[in-house]
């Protein structure tokens, strides 16, 4: 599980985030070599460690993802006047807790595929797939134990841990409102940004306050990062919506509009369903009843959202976001090498196209 | 979620178990009540403190189970001369843990019923009931986080919180194996002690030692309590095997051989597999084969175990594991009182009729 390559390059950041999360991760992993290699092997499959056959993958080609949610973690604490090596612990568990939401996500949501192979559960089966998801939700923590021995105060690490629990918390309720959300046909715009903030925003948020926290930040200097984190996720998922249906085929990989065929019902579809007639609601909600969606019903709800503005809205929604995270890094920076690079990575984010 | 009950009289201990948990586990399960009420409500109701329609239910008549993992951590803190209220956020942890694993198996072993009552996964659908155990695993650590509050030092605190980890993931390894056993017809005794030393001791063992542990126990002493607690843990699981072939109605409330009916290959089915020539394997294989075992397939599963002195040898077994935990006991107490508590306890789980 040693990594080789140049890693920084993978990230698209100087700051060489698979350098200092790989040790702690494969640390950490190693309480799964016990009795059962299956457990051990899915977790290390779904981090694409392993293959299918659970043989290890020539590290070369591994592919880790973007790692985004560690980066904030580490770059945020190199900005706040941190270490980034007493940051590296939380950053690891947050990429591996991350990791575990998925393995359950894509049980929940019947996802076939994530990073273009097999999912966990579609390959060893739902039973399996929840026994992966909770051994790598225990593994998650192993690296925050190693807080004190890298010079973090028991107090703080302590404060890490309980806010660990409680983000964790937040990220099950927000997929437990949003496995509610698929029966209702009252889900409201601001219902889904209550959502996404559990759902997808709290990790970043508390990624950004561990952050801050580690490098020795104030409590409301750590509120403030945690705001810069819960701003940035938030941008970052109605973005990521937006790339969903407007995003080109060069930008996401996917067919346009994909998230229309897709029946999702993202933050643009949500908006354009609160400023519709009765009539016209009823038309959209009887598209988005289909087992298929036509192409002459995606062009009519594209044209729906033309028509009522929706794409100008929600860009504008993002890039309110976008900039009160950019608001608060611009004035809290003490070392400029880190915040330049998560300055880099805000913007990045804004504009992603995977 | 007070409780005005005599509480001692529910687990059968002259120790309130009850009365040192409750404060801790509502103080822990408040994180819950935040965005998403079906997510807390879940728990709630799994814990028996909330009805189907996940109203409260009177204090008076929760079912709470026995909890005998949270009295060992108590008796055995008690016994190696600990305070009780110093031992009791780990009595808590360990009791929201075990009733995490529970959801989750109750979703892998398609159970409908669990205390008489329907499953949450029965009842709100396998996906919503991961997402009530992935919130109450991470609920399960908020106790811990109260130990340096109440005097435990933080090394002996991350200690415990590592062992909590660990201990979590051979619960997971167990229940793996347990899964994978269900399609192989070539397990062994020896495979599931193996299994059970995971699934169902690995939580015993852990409440033993972090008892001693916040006591105070040197590591050696610890490792002993260790041993205990497993010894305990797996004369618990076998005689549970033996009540569920051959306790009577009026010791299980279940009809006698129930096991055998239900195909279950608890041990002592698998120790009789074990002394049978092939002829006799392959019946017993094909009776456990069929979806209905006929009373004709029970009586002849029953006549085969005792020409193969299957009851005598797993009745030695437990005799075994219970000599070693009482033995270990009988020379380990520096407090008589919690002593002759943790004696009774280990008695009443080797004659336990539930």
């Amino acid at each position: 599980m040693q990594n080789k390559q140049p890693l920084a390059s993978a990230s698209g950041l100087e700051t060489d985030v698979d350098a200092l999360l790989e040790p702690l991760m494969a640390d950490a992993l190693a309480a799964l070599n016990g009795r059962a290699p299956l457990l051990a092997g899915m977790v290390q499959y779904h981090l694409g460690y392993a293959d299918l056959t659970l043989r290890p993958i020539d590290p070369l080609t591994i592919d880790r993802g973007k790692r985004i949610r560690p980066a904030v973690t580490l770059l945020v604490a190199g900005t706040a006047g941190g270490d980034l090596a007493q940051a590296a612990p939380v950053a690891a568990a947050i990429e591996l807790l991350h990791n575990f939401t998925l393995i359950h996500d894509d049980i929940q949501d019947e996802s076939a595929t994530r990073r273009h192979r097999p999912t966990v559960w579609h390959t060893w089966g739902a039973k399996q797939a929840i026994n992966a998801g909770d051994a790598l939700f225990a593994v998650a923590h192993l690296p925050l134990h190693q807080l004190p021995a890298r010079g973090v105060s028991a107090e703080r690490t302590f404060a890490v841990l309980d806010a660990f629990e409680r983000m964790t918390i937040e990220i099950v309720e927000g997929q437990t409102l949003d496995l509610g959300f698929e029966t209702r046909e009252d889900v409201t715009a601001d219902d889904y940004l209550a959502m996404i903030s559990g759902k997808t925003s709290a990790i970043i948020r508390f990624a950004a306050w561990a952050g801050a926290t580690i490098a020795g930040a104030d409590a409301v200097t750590a509120v403030r990062w945690a705001d810069f984190g819960l701003e940035l996720g938030l941008g970052f998922q109605i973005h990521d919506d937006l790339l969903g249906i407007w995003g080109t085929q060069a930008e996401t990989g996917k067919r346009q509009a994909d998230d229309i065929r897709r029946r999702k019902k993202s933050y643009p579809f949500l908006l354009l369903r609160e400023r519709l007639d009765l009539p016209a609601q009823t038309e959209l909600n009887t598209i988005y009843a289909q087992e298929d969606v036509s192409e002459q019903d995606v062009v009519r709800v594209l044209e729906l959202m033309d028509a009522h503005e929706v794409r100008r809205d929600v860009e504008r929604v993002v890039a309110t976001y976008h900039d009160a995270a950019a608001g608060v890094l611009a004035y809290s920076g003490r070392n400029p090498t880190y915040q330049r690079q998560l300055q880099a990575l805000v913007e990045s984010l804004a504009t992603r196209t995977f």
